[in-house]
Parts: C-alpha cells; sequence; structure tokens
C-alpha cells in the first residue's frame, strides 16, 4: 500500500519498452542523439513555441540548474513557502546559484497570493548593494500541497514579477497533473501565462528519472550547456533519456497517465472522508491528497502496512486547529495506482480505525 | 548634523595617534607584528580566557568568515529578523559559507525570542537529507533594533542551541555598547553565556576598520587562516590592524567611547521625545534611537541638513500602529557625538515642525 | 561504425532486462530500495572489504563528488596531465570542491611516475597560507591513454601520497579493463594497493546511467550525502540505479564485458598496425588504441563513415615526431564490438588509404 | 634589515599626515564621501581615460576581484607560471570566481611570451562542454621576478588575447615602478597597451592598504559593486581609503616612492654582485633583485638579522644551473629603504661571507 510518493511507482510500461527498442545499434551521446532531437521536437509542438530544451535526470537538478541560469548570486529566488525547492532540495539552490537566496512567502497558506507578492515587492531592496533584490519568482504547479494555480492566478502573478523586473521559473515536478486537472493546453499555464523556464517533470508521473528544462526565454539559457556540464549533469548515453521523453510525450501518454492519478486521488479522498475521524486539509485538485487525523489511526495503519508521510504542521493553514492527538499527512496517487489498492488503503484504516476505537 | 550610521564618525584621536606611531621602522607583515600579538593578548586578558583572536578589516568579512568556520554548506543559520547578517551583508554569509541558508526569525519583535527559537528547532528537519537542519545560531549583541539581551536571555537562547547540537555566534559591532550598558564583565554576556565566537567591532565605535574574530570555541578556528586568506581578508601591513585594536582596549578607551555614545542616545531620546508628533518605537539602551514620526517632518529635516535613514516598517512591532502619513526612522550617536550636535538636531526637528504645521 | 567512444553503445541485454524484472510493484525511494542495497553487498563481496558505496548517475558527478569530500577548498589534487577529471569535466572539480585546485603532472608521458609525484611534493607549499598545499592524488585506471598502472606503480603512488598526507581517489571508469586486463583481483588494485576512494563505473561497460562511489576510507564518506542531495544527484526512482549494478556484477558479467572490449581493441591493433602509413602511439593495454595516421586518411575515413575522435597532440610524448601531414586519433572499443564491425573498420582504412594514394 | 617584501615598511609620511587630516568631522560612508570621489578623479586624470574605479584593501581582493567580474567559472585564466594569482593568493581566484580555472604558462622564463600564449590558444578547448576555454589573461607588472614589460611586449599579449575573445587583466601591485622605470605615461603600458581591467596597488608602495581596481573596459565593472559587497570588501568608513589614493597620487608622490625604491634595488645589485658567491638571476628592473648564493651564506646572514626569502627553485630558468649547496633569493627595496641600509645589509653579507669561509 503505497501512497507516500509518485516516486515509489516504477515507470509506465510504453516506457520501459521503448527504451529497451531505443537500445539497437550505436548512437551519438551527450544529447546528439535522435531521441534527444525528437523528444525536444515534441515539447516545442506540445508548447507551440520554438522553447530551448535541455534534459537531466532529477528534478532537483532540473530546478537548480535552471535558477542558476535565471539569479545571480546576489538576488533573493522568492517563492511559496511550501515550494520544494525550499523545503526538500537542501541548499541545491544555493549551490547551483553560488548563493542566492531563497525566500519563502505565504508558507501558511495553500497557494502564493498576489497580495502577498506584491507586499514583498513594495518592500524592495531598501539600500544596495547592502540588501539582496529579487530577480525570480518561482512557482509550482501543480503545487506542493495539490493545489492547482488558475491561469488567471498565474498571469496575475508573473505581472507583477515582470513589473519589477523579475523572471519566472516554473517547478513542474507535476505540470502534468495540472494540465490534465484543468483541460488547458499546455503553453496556457506556462509561456502564455508568463512563464520564462519551465521544468517539465516526467520522473513522477511514469518515467524512470527524465526531466526536462524548457526555456520559453531562450536568453536565459545561454549558460546552461556550461552550467549542466560542471555540475555532472550532461548524461554520455542520452539516448536512455531522450527516449523516456518520447514515450511520455507521444500519443498522449503523459496526460493520460496524470488523468489516471488524479482520478484515483478524488477517488480515495471520497472513501476516507466517510472516516468520521478524517478531515481533509485543501481540496484534491491534482494527485495528492492531505487530512488530518489522529495519531494513533495513523501509526496502526502504518503497523498493518500503509506507506504516506506525515506532513509539517507549520505548513497548514492558520484557520486549521490541529489537536495535540492530530497529525496531518499526505497521500500521493500515482500512474499506476489502482482501485484495488484503493479499496485495499481503505479497508485498512476502517480496520486500523476499529482496533484504535478499542484500545 | 551625521546620526545615520556610527560609520559616519571618523577614528578616535588616540587610535590615530597610535597609529602614527607605529609606522616606525619596519615590521613583519601577514598578522606575524608585535601589535597583532599584542592586541590578541588585550582581547585574552579583557575576556579572560584564552581565545584564539584574528584581525579583519569590516564587519561583514568578520561575520561570514566566523560563519564560515561554523556551518556547512547544507545547514542553516538562525538569526533575528532584523539581523545585519540577514539584512545589510547582501548575500555574504551565503556566499562565504558555500551555501547555508539564513533563517530569519522574529521579524517583527525587538529581539530573538527563546520561545521562537524553541519552536523552531523542534520542526527540525523532517527528513534529511531533503532538508536543510540547523548549524549556528547567531546573535547580535546590541541588536539592530537598539536593544540589549540581558545575560540570562543570552543563556536561554544558546542553552537551547547547545542542546539541539548547533553553535552560537555573536555578531559584536556594537558590543562595546552592550558591555557598557549592562556594565558587565566582557566576558558576562560572551563565553561565559554560552556564545562560542565573537566578532567583536572596533570600527562602530572609534577605530578606522578593525574587527577582532574571537573564537572560545578553538576547534572551529581550524580554518579560519585559510578562509582568511582565500577571500582575501589578510591584511599586508597587518601592524595597522592590530595597532587600532591596541589603542582600543588599552586604558579603558573602548568602553569610554560606548558609554559616551550611549548616554548621547539617551540625551536625544528625552530631547526629541518632547516633540509631540514623535513616538520612540523600542527603549533606548545603546547608542541607537528608534522613532516615528510624520514623514513631512522627516523630509523638512532632512532638507534642513539633518543626516539619518528610514527603518523599513515591515521590522515594527505588530502592536505598533503607524498611518499612512508617518516613516519610522533611526537615528545613531556615535563615540565623537556631541551635545552641541544633538542641540543643533533638536533645534533643527522644532523648527521643521514649525514649518510643516505651517503648511 | 562507432569507435569513437565506449559511450556509444547501448548498454548490455542482460542489464536492461533486469531494468524491465525491476519495474514490478512499488518501492522504496531515494536508495532505500533493496536493489541499491544488494548492489552494494555486491560490490562488498567483490571487493573484499566492508566499503561504504553511493550510487550516482554520471562519471563526472562520481568523481567530482569523491573529491569534493576528499579536498578542502584550499587545498590542490594532483592528477596526471592527461586526466579526465583536468581534460573533460570543465570545471566540475573546482564546483564541488568549492574551489580546490587541479594539479597536472606528466602530461606528456603516459602514466604519472612516482618520481615526478615526489619532484611535486618535495617542493610543496613554501610559505602557507599563500600557497596551495596538496590534499588529494588522483590515479584514472585504466587511464586516459589506454594504459594500465601495476600493482606496484599504484603502490608506489599511493605511498608517496599518504606519506604526505594526502588521500588517494581513482577514477575507475574503466576499472573493469583494467581488471580484465590485469587478470588481478579487485582489490589488489584498488584498496589493497592503498587507494582510499574509488569511482567504479558501470556506464561506460555496459550499463545505461550508472557509477558507483565506492569508500574504503569510510571516514572520508562523512558528508557524501549531503553533497549528493545537494548536486540534484540522488536519484528519486533509485531502483533503476542500483538494479544496473547487480545485474552488471552478478555472475561475473562485467568482466566479461570487459575482457571482450580489450579482446576487440587488440584486435583492432593488429589489423590496423599492417597499414604501413599508420603508427601505434601506446601499447594496447585495455580497450583503447591511439594512433598516428596521415590527416587526409582520417578524413577519408571519416568521409566513408568511420566514427573516431582525434586526440590533443599537445598529450603526446615528447619523443613521439609527428608531421604536419598526421593527427593522432583515438579509437575505442566497447563491450558490443563485434570481429564484423573491426572488420568492416580496417576494411574502409584500406579503401581510404587506396583513394588518398590515387590524389 | 628587512628586505622580505615591500609590506614590511610602513607608510609614506605624506599619506599618514593626509589620513590624520581627512578624520575631521563626519562624512559619508561606504564609498560616498569626498576622498574617494577625489582619488577616482585623480586616477581618471593620470590615467587620461573615464574609467570606473572602486578602492579595496588588499591586493588578492582587487586581483580576485576583476577576474570575477571578467572569468565565468566554466573559463581558464591564463596568467605567467610565476604569477602573484597563481602562487601567493591561496585559491582565492577560484573562491571569487567560483571555480574558473588558472593556467599557468612559461614558469621557468622571467616573463610570458607571445609565442607561449599563442601555442596555448591554438590548442584551445578540443571539445566543448567538455573543456574549460580561455576567458581572460592576466599579466603582472612590474612581474613577480622583478621584470617589465615593454609596451609592445604587452601590445603583442593583449592583441593575441583579445583576438581568441579574452579580456586583459593587469596585476599592477607594483605597478608604479614599472611607469617609473620605463618613464612612460601610466596610460602607454595599460588601456592603451590594450588591458582591460588594472588593479592599481599603493599597498606595496608607501599606502597603508589600499588598491584600486581600475575599468577601463567600463562594461565589465557591471557586476564588481555586488561582488564587492559580498564578498565584505565594502569598507565602511572609506574615507580612509580615499584619502590613501589622494595622498599618494598627488603632486607625483606615488611615482618619487616607486623612483626611490627602484633606485634603492639597483645600487643593492651593484654592492652584492661584488661578492664572489653570488650571481643575480634576472635583471634588476625595478626593486626587486635574484640572487643565487651559498646556502650556508644564506643562512649566516639571516642569523646575523637579514630578512630575505628563499625563491622556489622550480621557477628558475631551465638554463640556470644550480648547485645543492645554492638556493635562490629574493631582495626587495621599498619606498623607505635607505642607503644606510643597504650598506648595513652588504656589510652583514661580507662578514657572513667570511664567516662560512672560515668553516
Amino acid at each position: 500500500m503505497y501512497f507516500g510518493s509518485d516516486n515509489q511507482a516504477g515507470a509506465s510500461e510504453v516506457i520501459l519498452q521503448a527504451l529497451v527498442a531505443a537500445n539497437q545499434g550505436n548512437s551519438a551521446a551527450y544529447g546528439d542523439d535522435d531521441w534527444s532531437l525528437k523528444a525536444t521536437q515534441l515539447i516545442q509542438q506540445i508548447f507551440e513555441i520554438e522553447a530551448e530544451v535541455f534534459f537531466v535526470s532529477t528534478g532537483t537538478a532540473a530546478n537548480c540548474l535552471a535558477l542558476a541560469c535565471m539569479a545571480s548570486p546576489w538576488q533573493t529566488i522568492l517563492c511559496h513557502g511550501q515550494a520544494h525547492i525550499i523545503n526538500d532540495e537542501l541548499t541545491a539552490p544555493e549551490f547551483f546559484t553560488q548563493g542566492a537566496r531563497l525566500i519563502g512567502l505565504d508558507a501558511k497558506q495553500a497557494k502564493l497570493s498576489a497580495a502577498s507578492l506584491a507586499n514583498h515587492l513594495q518592500q524592495g531592496a531598501a539600500h544596495p548593494p547592502h540588501n539582496a533584490e529579487p530577480g525570480v519568482l518561482s512557482l509550482t504547479q501543480q503545487n506542493e500541497s495539490g493545489q492547482i494555480y488558475s491561469i488567471d492566478e498565474i498571469k496575475a502573478l508573473t505581472e507583477l514579477a515582470h513589473q519589477h523586473g523579475l523572471t519566472v521559473h516554473m517547478d513542474g515536478a507535476r505540470f502534468a497533473n495540472a494540465v490534465a486537472s484543468l483541460g488547458c493546453k499546455p503553453a496556457d499555464i506556462s509561456w502564455k501565462a508568463g512563464v520564462d523556464v519551465l521544468c517539465l517533470g516526467a520522473t513522477k508521473n511514469g518515467a524512470l528519472a527524465a526531466e526536462a528544462v524548457v526555456f520559453f526565454n531562450k536568453e536565459l539559457a545561454k549558460n546552461f550547456v556550461a552550467q549542466r556540464k560542471r555540475s555532472g549533469h550532461l548524461i554520455s548515453k542520452s539516448r536512455f533519456l531522450g527516449v523516456q521523453f518520447c514515450a511520455w510525450l507521444e500519443n498522449n501518454h503523459w496526460l493520460e497517465l496524470a488523468q489516471h492519478a488524479n482520478a484515483m486521488a478524488a477517488e480515495l479522498e471520497q472513501a476516507l472522508a466517510k472516516l468520521p475521524s478524517l478531515r481533509t486539509i485543501w481540496p484534491v485538485q491534482g494527485n495528492e491528497l492531505f487530512m488530518v487525523m489522529p495519531k494513533k489511526l495513523a501509526q496502526q495503519a502504518r503497523i498493518m502496512g500503509a506507506v504516506f508521510y506525515g506532513w509539517p504542521t507549520n505548513l497548514l493553514p492558520e484557520t486549521f486547529q490541529l489537536s495535540e492527538e492530530e497529525e496531518a499527512v499526505r497521500f500521493v496517487c500515482s500512474f499506476n495506482s489502482t482501485s484495488e489498492q484503493i479499496t485495499e488503503l481503505v479497508t485498512c484504516f476502517h480496520q486500523a480505525a476499529e482496533k484504535t476505537a478499542k484500545v
């Protein structure tokens, strides 16, 4: 019963078979292979723009290489207080950018609001060069609390950012889930909404290890090749990276995988919400479900084999009251979650609830 | 009428004459001169401990070199949200530490509280190595809002820090003002209160450019010499650095300078508080005075020659209501401020108040 | 006709099928999966020591993360002047080590000699902290000119290094080829010969993208986990990394692949040496062949489809005379090179020789 | 008898008295003071160009901040193998540039030759992004072996550099000695000869601690202010930095000081060359003298109070034969060296020679 992270799933069979097929014969290396070229073209087609595209193996590398192309070492990077770059990538952003500073806003709200961003930007740098000035706005879509920014929300944020001279980065580790959920075109929530650079993640959605850094604003890409090489992220047998994206993007496979994961999360929420002691924190919009439950119940469910992680209580809404006996948790559904697995998990919670009730 | 910063004052004549005297003859360089040696001994005597002592020219260098010896690049440095290291040293802390992250706490309170520190430390790093863990606590004494931590307040904070495996740094750019104000021994608010490394600043208190990094915890000093050299902070004609500290520390000169500056600030507060439209934000404890006044009044006073800086309103107490027409400002008195200058400034404000009242 | 690099080959079918098999079901991520655990145990068994083992995707990451655990930012790293770390990894070593300096020795000789190392170490750092002192010796086995250090040669170098307080790194991107060639045990040319940290590369020898960093000296591993995370090299679906090593190491697969590549290179040398205008530069010991040939011949062969790279003439032995009309080239055989491909390449060169002779 | 370095001298009385005079009254800080402004204008006048000028306290800071504005972290910086930046600044260049690589050429020759530079540039980067490409040429004038490049020599080198897209840095820690020796205008050996950025050092020539970074190529100065601040090199009481340059430059003081130092070195060479066991290595062109002498003699002279440093034998010309009993040494004369001190040193050597002869 793995609902800990979309990283606990393996890879889509479609992608794996394409990988095996790509093994035939020799090939140019270091990104000059046919698969990487084709994957680039697919991204350009799907996003309807001649973007510069590069591939790497991890989301942290994608995000931090992008940020290193966008921020000076003496600038700040503004992001939501729950952002992956500030909470889950150690100090990789500082390492890659050579010392830029992350500023997390609205940690206790589900999304970064334009009002908070405006407020921060107005304060600005009181007296340069003593203060670090904002250089980049980073948004996550689908974000870390499972929420999805609407097209208008993104536009409001990017417009503010651009007005103040910032460039806009989007962490799209779960971008597919957002597109599937909104039913929009990929361009609508990226470059058409003011995003300069998108990190498009395939790993969490069916690939083995494949992330694309998509520069809509091509000037920003100038140093990417050098940055990637010197951080050890240029893959030699690059066909195995390119082919993952080819198979993921062809025939709408990526969106089908995401739709499935989203649907499973909705199904899970409906089933779990029936338990009287569980409360949903934020509405399910993509493939993630956040709930509050009694600590004893969570503990018992884990003993019985359920895998899911706690969520830091300092990231909960201020209006959300939590008793000492409760904890916040996250369930993540993935491309290969099944209704059987969900039934199994729900049954487990029912049994756990009975057990803990007896005690 | 310079009340903008203690940096706008020149140097004490005593120090300057010692500098001239030290010019005689040739001398070993790079810290091996007699003056640097003697200054080290003076610090050891005054602090009653065999500390490791190093000299540099700027406060930012002192703070950041100390932090680079204390924090790993993947740790966080906890500090007050108004700390100089987070607000006034650009991204120097990140540069010197190679990427450690600053976390500012209690930005809207005058001091960092043990409760906030405890709360942050309890959250900890939810899941290493994905999160950065706290490595250093940095305190400023006298702090950036002119407040002075009591011995007990420091002890409470350092005990918490040490319990969680952190080391403790003290930014002592205005340490002399704190000692003069508390009437304590230097050791009482430094190593005896749990401070591992003190940056003892002379520049703001009568020197030309001289800061000492004092390692009470000598193990932390291991890489200081290499760090200082590779950041270009090893002064060749080091006698001119050492002699400043000799003259500053001998005959209690440093504390006399600080007492004077503190007394001037108290005098200034008493005089300005008589104006009906001015409110003091935090009590004057050292050489700094923070007030709220009508924007028009501040503007007029500046036109008439008064030099003082605005203070970011996002750093004011939440309980402190500010109208749209008001601004927060800081006045700093220095070792060479005079009652005449204070009278001149107060007169200026009275005249400015009359002028703006008429309009 | 791909003889440009062992990176131009795909992956061994054995490894690919193991990858597909590992896809079943969900699994812990970030290195806590069963395959990574098993791969670690296999390496410990094969090297007959309880080493600390970590996996990453690229050779540059493996080398530079290892070096970052070994060298201070103010030390030098000594290596052969032809080393991959100094010639082919951009400034990644500087990036990961935060500024350590590479010193290349014996660039014009096929191997780093103990005499040169001793000479350099004797010069030492004339006056610290002004000079950078040596901290690490890095050796490549099989090295970049296709040569293999004997057990005694390695011992002589590592003893010198250890006497001077250096630790020893081995770039083993082609370590398998060296073991296969020497017919020794893996331990004989690694920890038993004084190597502290080995980067064991599978990518060039049949894997898709898999490198292990093996710390025989476990104290040096202290910061590896943090360093790997903050450089974006912690793979989330780590089973796909671990399983590559499992399949590569089981049943002696890795050495069979290497033996085959070595045998192919020997076969190629014998065949090409028959052409009158070609001269072998260094003896073929592993899977690489370096030759000098007329520029026109190389050009013609390339036109006819042969893929192989030029080799910088400043890296040739001083005794090796090269005319203006000649160039130096490298041929690399891989685990999947075939006698048919070699025949095809040799035929191509014969035809090219005829063509250029006519002109 | 201090002939170890020009850093062992104190400061010129003229400069010191100007410093004392500048202490009157309050002043703007952080470079906005009148003295820094005037010093900038003086440099612009003397160099006959509207350069961008910044001040710092140490030569290492000046050089490395300049290089950080000129080189990308993935480029190389070419310099003479005896350059201060490669031999005497630890790994500060790597730290400030965030990982650019120094390449030392012609270590065994007294100067960097255009032929060597051309040869290196032709090799270039065989295959980017795997190789680091040259980005900056750094020259020292007067260089580290006391030699002075002619105007034509500089032009030949800078033309080559510019042809290959490099920018040119000049380490002018002893620039005054070069101008005094050549009798040229400052512009002739700097921007008119193709230098983009000059580090003009006053410290070694009579100041306490004062270096100017002079950007003739003003585009390169773009990030200097941020770089200086974040490395802790922005001096708060900047008047004390600016005034040193004012006094140093006014009334031709700087060149008079340099002429004197040069003359003293010539005098010293003439006197010491009379001793039969001493040989001059390179001709005296500025204020430095390099000699070979018996180790016993050097040792005895040191015992008798003479201060001078050994010079690494690996930096001597290949044609210069050194016996096992000999060592190479450097004598440096400074602005305040006197004929009496020289006589004293020469007498000391004569007596030492007698003493060691007897043994």
